[in-house]
């Protein structure tokens, strides 16, 4: 077989997020050989370093750049050194948003011997995908402040929904719905008192809906959702939901189905016009930077997101079962391991399977 | 002592409303005579009922009308034959911003013999109060759609947060945190990506946190705080949040703590310039209502904080102990008792208190 090499930028960014993505490379390369792969890596320093020495969050040279890329694996952005919202909406958000990232692709999975902190859980229990929207909702950018610091002051924030936008996610997750066994789509919104916005997802589902008889709809409020959550989560197979309920809902998952340390996730452009990004869940983590106690397992597994998209299944598929290997392993001997060291196993474990 | 009569006005509402409104009136007669209370109640219809009759949510004669009681006790507002938003929007928010309901009160505790989903956690460890926006935030209802219909469309939803409305319900949420014996603060929000509402919450908690030095503050972003909600709910002391947050968190709340079947609300204005409203978290549940298995024990514990708000903490503390002797006493038998027998067994233990 001819040896397909795969273009990937790499944006490791703040806090723990080196360390991670190191792990995650580490086993990209350890899956490669043998599914005939190269991977032809770029760093790219972007987030707190870069923002404090040249105060840009994304230049459009490098957005320029990051588009000649067939993926980006991005470890995490934010710091407390920089204020809130700078390098998130300047840097994470832009290439979510640039790159039509429309898809933000979150399973939310119970490996076997990993502790829930749900009482009487089994894997069995936990296994969604959810499908959150990731261009447009609360997360557009839109509103102002105006009569800052005087008692008048008035701060808007605006949620921006599109039927376009709506739409496009809305159709993918009926089409994943439809290739899982259980074909369920839930619709998590507020429409009882975001009624703009809330019509709109409703009516979308419904049309769309129609289109694939053989899904199951379902919907629940927002804060319905977050209960079955903790109390039922068998009850969810595909989750579709807006930008905000779905960055809610995704760390209650990640919570609920054994950390954030396991959640990984994919920002994805399903036609493939721009690079697809993929990064763990949870944040920078500055509090335990630079220590090597981070979990690596959330960026594997976005890794492993990250070569199904480029349609390789089959190496997608090793890495997470050399991932559900090494989570038994670690109930059994329970013993805490260092970032790489967890990187290596996982590593090993990728190059032993047949 | 002089009788005091206390004029109450009660919206039974729709599904399970009128079963569990019945219970906690119950309960509130109990209590009545050792504190020398006279009950006066007004029922008003409103609901799915009076809607479908009259096409009226509120009219403004009855606004007018309940506005001369001293408190609402509310069963729930909503019905499946009725589009969703029309009973929420017109008639529960309606009240909730018309008498300027700006803090949302939700006590969020784990009674002792109450089963929690959460492994290996104790009543100790959930114990806070979550102190909710009432009044704007994503709730102002502002927004829009253009283009109805068609592939241009666009919906819109504004989340409008003024300092005026910020700084009430932090200034309650910091006088309310400085008598707790942890004197701890957490704002909640999502101020790295909702800049301009996050950044005005952020300041007044800032602001008004200077006048209270002895009240620790902490501030989490909503995703991570549904995460800690889950596994380690004995961060959270006085927890104070948006009206959306607020929402989605004592939901999430309600779940950790036992269900939905326990969680009380109050919906104050503390300066008793209208009356305040007292009702259940959980809704109108349609699907149980009629059957008389519907938990009024929410709606028995929203009375007692209705007691309180009127200046009667020990009436409350006479009906709190009800409640909690007889979730014990429930711990222990086990045995499934219908809404009425539930009422009767706590008015039974509030009036036998010496
Ligand atoms: C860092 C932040 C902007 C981001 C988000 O809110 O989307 C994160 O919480 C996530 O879920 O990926
Ligand atoms: C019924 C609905 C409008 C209401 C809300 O969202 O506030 C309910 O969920 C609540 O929490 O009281």
């Amino acid at each position: 077989m001819a040896e397909r090499t795969v273009k990937l930028a790499v944006i490791p960014g703040d806090g723990i997020g080196p360390e991670v993505v190191a792990e995650g490379l580490k086993v990209l390369s350890a899956a490669a050989p043998a599914h005939d792969l190269a991977l032809e890596t770029t760093e790219y320093e972007l987030g707190a370093k870069r923002w404090h020495a040249t105060g840009e969050t994304l230049p459009d040279s490098v957005e320029e750049e990051l588009r000649g890329h067939e993926a980006i694996l991005l470890g995490a952005v934010g710091d407390p050194t920089v204020p809130s919202g700078v390098l998130e909406r300047g840097l994470l958000l832009r290439l979510r948003f640039s790159f039509a990232h429309y898809v933000n692709l979150r399973p939310v999975r119970l490996y076997p011997g990993v502790a829930t902190p749900l009482a009487g859980t089994v894997p069995e229990d936990i296994d969604m995908l959810v499908v959150r929207e990731g261009t447009e909702g609360p997360y557009a950018g839109m509103g102002g402040v105006m009569r800052k610091g005087t008692p008048g002051e008035i701060a808007t924030q605006d949620s921006v929904n599109t039927r376009f936008g709506v739409e496009r996610v809305v159709r993918y997750a009926f089409a994943k719905a439809a290739q899982r066994p259980r074909k369920k789509l839930t619709l998590v919104h507020k429409d009882n008192v975001l009624t703009f916005a809330g019509e709109l997802w409703q009516r979308v589902v419904r049309e769309v809906g129609a289109e694939y008889p053989q899904v199951a709809v379902d919907y629940l409020h927002v804060d319905a959702a977050t209960m079955f959550f903790v109390t039922q989560p068998g009850r969810f197979d595909v989750v579709v939901t807006d930008n905000l309920f779905g960055d809610i809902l995704t760390d209650l998952g990640a919570a609920v189905a054994g950390g954030i340390g396991l959640a990984a996730s994919g920002n994805i452009n399903p036609e493939n016009a721009f690079p697809s990004m993929f990064e763990p869940v949870h944040g920078s983590a500055p509090d335990i930077a630079g220590r090597g106690v981070a979990d690596p397992t959330a960026t594997i597994l976005s890794s492993a997101l990250l070569l199904d998209h480029l349609g390789l299944p089959d190496a997608a598929g090793r890495i997470e079962r050399a991932v559900a290997e090494d989570l038994q392993a670690r109930a059994k001997d329970g013993g805490e391991r260092s970032t790489p060291r967890i990187g290596d196993d996982i590593a090993r474990r990728v190059a032993e399977q047949g």
